[in-house]
Parts: C-alpha cells; structure tokens; sequence
C-alpha cells in the first residue's frame, strides 16, 4: 500500500483527491491545509487524517507528496519532499520565478526523486489522440500549430495581481501543448497582448487577451491566441498541419443533442471550464503517474516540462512588455 | 440550333425557363400559359414568343416541349408531343391516375421520343455522389434505407383537395429515391399517415405526416418518415445503411457560418425549400436531358420512373386507407 | 448502511458492481454467480462475500438484490426478492413471456418493493436532455419519433437462438425509448424485418434488421429502424420531430478530432458498444435507484416500464411473423 | 447598354466574362489577350470582338474596363481607363509597388471614375454574412480576428519569383479580411515566416508558410495563419471573437454527403481551389460592380482598399525580413 499526502483541499485539491483513492494499493493518508475546515472534510470523505505541513515529510510511510494547495507554495513543498525523498504530483506553475523553479528541477533531479507536473491537458483524449496520430505519421512532418485557448470569464483582480500575469498563469498550458505537439526547441518568441474586457486588468498591469507567435529550430511555426473571456464557454482547441493534411482538437460538449428551431441548428455550448472539460484528463493524469512509479516508466510530465513552459512565458513577458522579438 | 416550347411560365416553369436558355445551341422559342401576363413577361425576358397552346406542336421546328404547367394538364401534354415526334421535359407526376399515366409511358415509347420526368432530386449533387459512391461499392451491398423528407409548412387546403393525397404529391419523390438507391423492386407496402397540423387536411381526406415501410425483392427495407410541416426548414435527408457501412445524404446550408453566443453553437438553417435547395439540380436535370438528347445516351429519369413512382404512391395510399399491407 | 447482494458476475455485473460501491452508504456484500471463479473475483475486487443462491434472501441486513444474471434467471429472483421484501435493481428484460412479466410485476406491487427495470438509455446525458427539453417545451406538441438503433455486429446464433428474437432482444430498448419520449400509448404495430448479414440467423426463425410503425392514440408516429450491423459501430440515435422544432439525439464519439488528410474530412467512429456508449448512463442509474431508495421519489424505469416495452416487442413479433398489423 | 471591354482570356478572365453577360443591361464588347487564340475563343463565345490593347479606350460607347489580366499590367490599364473615363473592374492586386498603386488610386480619384479591386472572398456568403452579423451586433464588440488561409499547393517557383512575395501575392486577402472585418486601423505588424515545402521558395528569397500579429488602434488583435501547402485542399476560414461571442466561417464542400466506415466518419474535403471555392463570390462581385454603377451606390472593394491591403503587405514583408514589429 503506497501512502499519500495530499496539500491542498480545494477546488482542485478535491479533484484530485477523488483520483488518488480510485488507484488500486494507493491510500491517502493525510490531507495539509491552512483551512482546518476543508482539510477535515475532505480527509474524513476519503479515511485519511489531517495533518500538519511538516508531519508528512517526517512520516517514512509516506511514499507520495501530492501538492494542490496554492501556487507560492510549490517551491517549498517540492524542495521538502525532494528532500524528504518523497515522489511529487504537483500542480503547475512550478513557481512563478524562474531561478526558484530551477533549483526546484535540481533538486528534483539530485534527490532522484520523481516529479509529474500537472498539465492535465497531455492526458485528455482527444488532446492525447492527436498527439499519438502525429506520430503515428498521419499527417506527414508537423509544420504549423495553432492554438486557441479561451476562459468563459476572466477571474477576479485580486487573483490576477498574484498569478504572475497572464503568459504565466493562462498561457503556460498552451506553452506546454506547444513543446509537446511540435517537439522541437523554441528560438524565439513573439507575444503581443491587450486588454479588452476589464480596464482593472491593465491597471494591474496585465493584459486579457494575447497573440503569441514561437518559430522553432527548424523552422515551424506555433500562433497562439488566448482571452480571458468567451461568452460561449471554455474554448480549448488546437489544430496541427502537417505535410500530408491537419489533425483538430475540437471541443467536448455535455451531450450531442442537436436542436433545430425556427432560428437556428444549435448544439451544446462546449464544457462550461476546465474542471469539466478536464475531469477524465485528471483522472488519466493521476493513473498514469502511479502506473509509472510503479513501472519505472517515464514521467509524461516532468518538472523539467515544468521548467521550460516557465521559460517561453518569461520570455512572451519580455516580448509583450518590451514591445520585441525576444530570441532564446 | 434546338427549338423548345414552355409550357407554363410560373414558378417552376421560370426556374426552367432560365437554365434551358443556358444550354449551348438551344432556344426558348415558345411560352404557353393561360396567364397571359405571366408567359408574356417570360416570353419577352429571354426573347421568345408567346404561343397558344397548339401551335407549338404543329410547328417543325420545335424538337422539344418542357411540360411545368399543372399537374392535370401533364399527360395531355405528353400524348399530344408523343403524337407530333417532340421529346418531352416534364415535371413530375405524369399524372395522378395510374391508368393515364400507362397510358403516356405507352404513347411515348410508341413514338419513340425521349420523355425525362423531373425528379430533380437524382440531379443533387448531394444524392447523386451518394448513388455513385454506392455504386463503386463503398458500403457494399445496401440493406437499408432511411428516407427523412418534411416540409417548411402545409401548402392550402385548396392545393391538398387537387393533389392527389400527400402520397401523389409529397412522397412521390421519396418513392423516386427508394427506387433509384435500393434499385430492387418492392415486393410490400405499408404506410401509417396521420394529421397533425391543420385539421382541415383531415377533412380533406388526407394527412400531413406518414410513414412507409417498403420491403424489396431481395429483402432489403426502405423507411420513409415525412411530414408537411417543419418549423426549421426543408428537411431533406436519407441515409444507406450497407454491409459495409453507411452514407448519409445530408441538408444543404446557405452559408458555413457557425454562431457560438451564451447560450448555443448554432449553425444556418437548411435552405427554405425546393427552389433554393435543388437549385443546382434543376440546371443539372436540364444540362442531362440535353446532354442526352444529343449523345444518346438514356435519361436517368424517364417516363417509366414516373409510372413505377406512381404505382408506388397508390400501393401506400391503398394501404394507408384500407388499414393494411399491400403486395406489389 | 445498505448491503446488496449482486447475482451476476460476467460482463454487466462487473459494471453494477463498480457504480454499486461508489454510492454512498451502499455496500456489496453478496456475490452470486453459478462460475464460482467469477463470483470469487469480483467479490474479492470489492470486499464482498460469495453466497449461494438462496442465502441473501434470508439475510434480513440485505436490502436491495441486483439482478444482472442471464434473462432466464430474471423472473424467478425478482419473485423471490419481492417475496423477501427486498428492493430490485434489475437488467432488462423482466421475462421473455408476456405472461411471466405480468407475474413479476403483480408480485412487486403487492410486496410493495421498489423495483428498477435497467432500461439504461433513459439515464443517458443526451437522451435524456432530449426528454427534458421536450417537457420544457422546446418543440412544441412532439408528432413523430425516428430512433435508429444499430449493433456493430450479431451476436453468436446460439445467443440468438435463446434471445427470444431480435424484437425483445434488441429493441425492448427501443420501444421503452418510444413510450418514454412521446408518453402516448401505442393503438397499433406494424414491423417488417429481414436477414442480410447472415443465413443463420434466418434459419434460427430470427431475423436481423426491422423497421417498424408505432401509430399512437394521438395520431403521433414513431418509425424504428434496427440492424444487427453497422459496420462503424453502434448506432444510437433519435430525432424527435414537433411542431416548434426537433432534438435530434446524436452518437457519442471517443474523441473529438478530426483529421483532413488528402482524402477526407474524418471524425471518430461512435463509441464502440454499448458498455462503452452507455458507461455514464449505468453510472446514472445506479445512483437514480440508491437516490429514489434514500428520497421516496418515483423510480424513472419500473417493473411496468419492463412489462410495458415487452408487449411492444410481442406485439411486433407477431406483426412480423404474421404479416400483419397488429392492435393493442 | 453598357459596353464592356475585358482585357485578359486566361482562367479568371473567363470566369468574369461568364459572370458579366449574365448582368441585365450590360455587352461584353472586347475582349483583349497578348494570347491571340484564347482572346478569339473567348469573343467567339459570347459574341464579342477581339481587340488590340488600345482601341476600347478609344472606343466611346465603352463605359466600363474589366482588367483580369496579369499583374504587371494592372496600373497600366487603370490608368489609362482612368485617363479615358471609364470605370473599372480590376483583379488584385493595383500593382506589387506601393508608389505605383498609390498613383492609380490618385488617377482614378481624379477622373472621378468608380473602381472596384476585385477582394472577391468579402462577397462570399459565409463571409459576408459573417460582417452582416457582426454589424448587427450578433457578438459585441469585435475584440479578436484568427484567420485560417492555405492553398491546396504552392505554384511553380517561376510563378513565385514574379509574385511579390507571400505578403503581397497571397496574404493581400487577408489583409483585406482583416480590414474589413475589424473596421479598425492597423497600429503595428508582426511577421513571421518559414519555408517548409520546397526549399526552391526559399531560394527565390520567399517564403511559403506564415504567422502575422496586427493590433489594431483600439487595441484588437488579429492573428493571421497561412500555408502554401494543405494536403487536403483550399482552407479558407476565420472567426471573430467579440464581448457577446465568436463567429466562425467555415469551409464549403462540393457535396453533403458523410460515409461511416469501419475505420471512421468522413465528409468531403473542402472545394479544391478559390476558382470552386468562391464560385458565387465571382458572381455576386460582379452583380454588386454593375448594381453599384446603375444605383451610385459605394463598391464594397475599391481602390483605395486595395491600397490599404498592400501597405499592410508591404508591412510584414518588412517585418518578417529585418525580424522586427513594424508600426504604421
């Protein structure tokens, strides 16, 4: 039986939580929050006990740190549990600052620990399916990606003032699909932004909607296009073409009933956000990290991926902020 | 230079007036209609005359006669082109009499002038690649088929009265289309027709909503559902189901635009009705009867398939109205 | 705490067991299987005891036997839970004799037992989005039901031959799809069937593909079309025709992308099969019953739900078979 | 009548020619090609006369020239129609050099002489209706444009090395797109470009695939992707994103036909090339050029627009060359 401590008994948190149980000889042990209340009702729905931050480390049963809990925390708790010799599932971002979340991938590396950072987007279906198509040969060489990645709304100032700004906090996903679609290294990067839906946003000095354009050692293309807002819902597609035709990740719906009314032939708006267009890609993500654990396999998603999606943000901040094509 | 006479400068009569003015070495040389306004405002737009209803067969010159004038005047048309060696374009049906309508098929063959039927339908671009495409063996041998076919709305009750019941009027194009797709004889008809949208039809003695079942020689079934009425458009669909898979003919749209707003994805509405959706198969139909004409080769609908298509129409209204299944 | 004790442990047993312990306060503590080594697996997986047969229905801590046998086994546990005063989750169908049904279903109102049918397809997201947005009245009056129900392929002849033909097989889902959707009796069946895909089957008295006409006390129609064969897979469809508008109820796919190659325009197949297409549904289920037990509230699919859909089934049997339309 | 002289027989000059005898009112007159046989074959067919470059201007009865000749000659012959008095339909581009187009737009002001720029993708159904749409206030405010643009493959190098480059020879529509959609000035222009299909292009000293950043003066984005090579046809789509929702333009396809085969669901490949593709644009352009002419109406496309696209042309050509943002 592989113990699990579990930081973070939030949104997220539950989440995950809820996939650790699923997993056949994996129990959660304890659940850490600085909200006594959350940490208490979800250790008791799962058997576990709450625990403080620091008595998972000292605990040798603990095989497993899993940290959900909120973003300036990661750093630490991954260096701790590197430390402590304890694999990690964290959430992205690594850290927000680049020189932090690269002694976090040292660490990581000399402990010999292993690491899986949490973009989910790799393990979703039809995210995963394209990617498998591609290099299966299906569309020859890739040679243009393009993605588009929309929030149903942006969330509150305060959230924004802390989140790194948006090429951290919304783009590093689709920084991520960029190294994991194309394969091929970033050399430079071009990001333009503006803010269109809340003049707050700018006063925060951070933007809502973004055009990013990467080329890439060998000449391929990436473009890029974000917003904070779409009336619509969650917009999470992509789409790759290659010398012999395109692959398309489209969106998922909640049912594929079709209306038609004297106005119009109408489906459903795509899953509302990423806890619902996500929820199997959780649920995969979390399988296959104690499936790797227990088979020595590679990681789909490491700390060092972790550390390179942090990368391209930094350097689309610089190109937004400084109004140039920054080289890598 | 081919000399044609029109007979009827309405609706349908002005659709075919304009692509028969398009086919190289041809001339709109009469327009007969008892709306004198109406032929002579046809007449003059493509620079033809305006006739009486004889003189056109007693005029050497003119080698064809397009019938679109009402139905009842159909087969007197055709004996009367039949008997001066005219070939024949006529708008389905050759009549609502199953007796009269044998007794054009005989005439025109007698004669041994080419009579094509306009069931435009065969000319869609839709259809016809659904045909080909089951021809070259794509989903191997066809099993079943499943005939979708509604109206926007219920013409008057005063058009009902005179056409022949929804099976005459309606259905004859899907009886056209289970011939020309499973292309083997149907062996039993059973239809189940209802009134739904206006009682006035019932009075009338007829139904605005049927479905027919048809069993073929070889044991293949055709279902076809249709109503007079349908608050999104002109629904027109069928799909083949073959050992080795299926194809769907599906609703045409005027334009590809896809609306997502708060509420839905919404794409166009079918194209209204007839006129819009077999627009393209109308100037297909008139290109083939003149392509025919002048190679030889046979016509893809001719006065026969109007016979057969009729045959069809009365073994369903007989069924419907006598409560049971008729043997063909 | 409630212990169900679950008969059955092949295919759609190992499915009722996994949503069965995920219920809150719902424990499997019987297994009963006459492949011991079946039931011994499955008991273990979930912490529960192998039984005999009769043991559970002595055991006064079992509230709730979950039937998930082979149909021949159905009748006689329901009558033995009913007379035990146990509540009843039970695979369609409830027999395949009419007058065996009625039976079960005299037993269960009398012992006054809660007793769910496992008409899964009523707990699907899209099918019953469509029964939702027609109660809200999205389409007006429904007026007719088209449902296309298709396997990717036949089942072994000897299935078949103790299935008791492909009327109560396979489309006892479909005429409780129709009573569901429209909630309109049935006055009248006609069916039509046939055998394509394989001799066998045919020489079984069976056959493999049907098309049949509800007409309803309200003049609405409901046209059903079945294959034992989609070479894509499994076809589940509906369209729900009204005088406002229709909802058409779709198939779901594994993924949504879509490859444009030099060929065509490609989407994934349907969901393979039933187990696959309906996973959320008997998910659904499982929790509607435990939820329905908890709440008092109405079951959505009872023992007369059962007996209901298995007299469309008889009735279409003998419609088929004796060439006729049949009155109800 | 309206006499007009078409100089160019070569593929899209027939296409002109076919759409312009179709206008009420309006005799192709002259037709004038260096290519002496496809101007007689041309003239022939729709009874006109082939002429020498200079005898329409000469000609008064001539009140409208129609250049769908080769770009070189473009300013020439709207100059001298300018200079002659006549109004003039012309194929994009004015002229690949920004001072001559610049002149041909003052000539044209100054003789007071309509003329249309033949941007023919904004009288295509879907995209016009898109701008309807968005002018009707469908989606807010406008706030993000992605448009989508590849051709089926990319023409010879000879074709290339006289073309101007990618950003003038192709992307010129989508400038054009971009202008018309977003209504809002272009503030700066990022380009990026890649050669990937033959490295011939890339020693012509083009390019062959391409990611354009414009913002716009209230802050809009537009993001523009194209490619020489698209394995499965001519991909001509885009999609506004605004406050209220997104429109998307699709692609059109010949037929509405899906097959469902063993190994997936398939619909037809997009038309092949912009001669299928914008089939109904050709002729709405024209229809609008002569409507605009008899009413005094404003062209939708005119002059000054194909100036305008050709800045922004010139624009990236800088940008993606000296690897800098160019401000306008």
């Amino acid at each position: 039986m592989l113990d699990v401590a579990l930081y973070g008994a939030g949104r997220i948190g539950k989440i995950h939580a809820g996939n650790l149980v699923r997993q056949p000889g994996v129990r959660l042990k304890y659940v850490v929050d600085v909200d006594a209340a959350a940490a208490a009702e979800l250790a008791q729905r799962y058997g576990a006990e709450v625990a403080p931050v620091d008595a998972p480390f000292a605990d040798p049963s603990v095989g497993v740190v899993a940290i959900a809990s909120s973003t300036d925390t990661h750093a630490d708790l991954i260096l701790r549990a590197a430390a402590a010799g304890k694999h990690i599932f964290c959430e992205k971002p690594v850290d927000l600052a680049l020189d932090r979340a690269r002694v976090c991938a040292q660490a990581v590396a000399k402990a010999g620990v292993r690491c899986l950072i949490g973009f989910q987007r790799r393990y979703d279906p039809t995210f995963a399916a394209v990617k498998e198509r591609i290099v299966a040969g299906e569309i020859g060489e890739p040679e243009m990606l393009v993605v588009t990645s929309r929030d149903p709304g942006a969330p509150p100032v305060s959230y924004i003032k802390a989140s790194g700004g948006i090429f951290k906090d919304m783009l590093i996903h689709d920084f991520d699909i960029f190294r994991w679609i194309l394969d091929d290294p970033a050399v430079s990067v071009h990001a333009e932004a503006s803010c269109l839906t809340d003049p707050a946003i700018a006063a925060a000095g951070d933007a809502d909607c973004t055009a990013v354009t990467i080329r890439t050692r060998r000449g391929r293309l990436c473009v890029i296009n974000t917003s904070r807002r779409a009336a619509y819902g969650y917009d999470q597609r992509f789409e790759v073409l290659g010398s012999k035709g395109m692959l398309q990740a489209g969106n998922h719906r909640p049912t594929e009933v079709v209306a038609s009314t004297a106005t119009a032939v109408s489906a459903d708006l795509p899953e509302h956000f990423f806890l619902e267009r996500y929820r199997v890609a959780y649920a995969n993500e979390m399988a296959h990290f104690f499936d790797a654990l227990a088979s020595g396999k590679p990681l789909r998603t490491t700390v060092d991926d972790g550390l390179a999606a942090l990368e391209l943000a930094d350097a689309a901040t610089r190109s937004w902020q400084e109004g140039r094509i920054v080289a890598l």
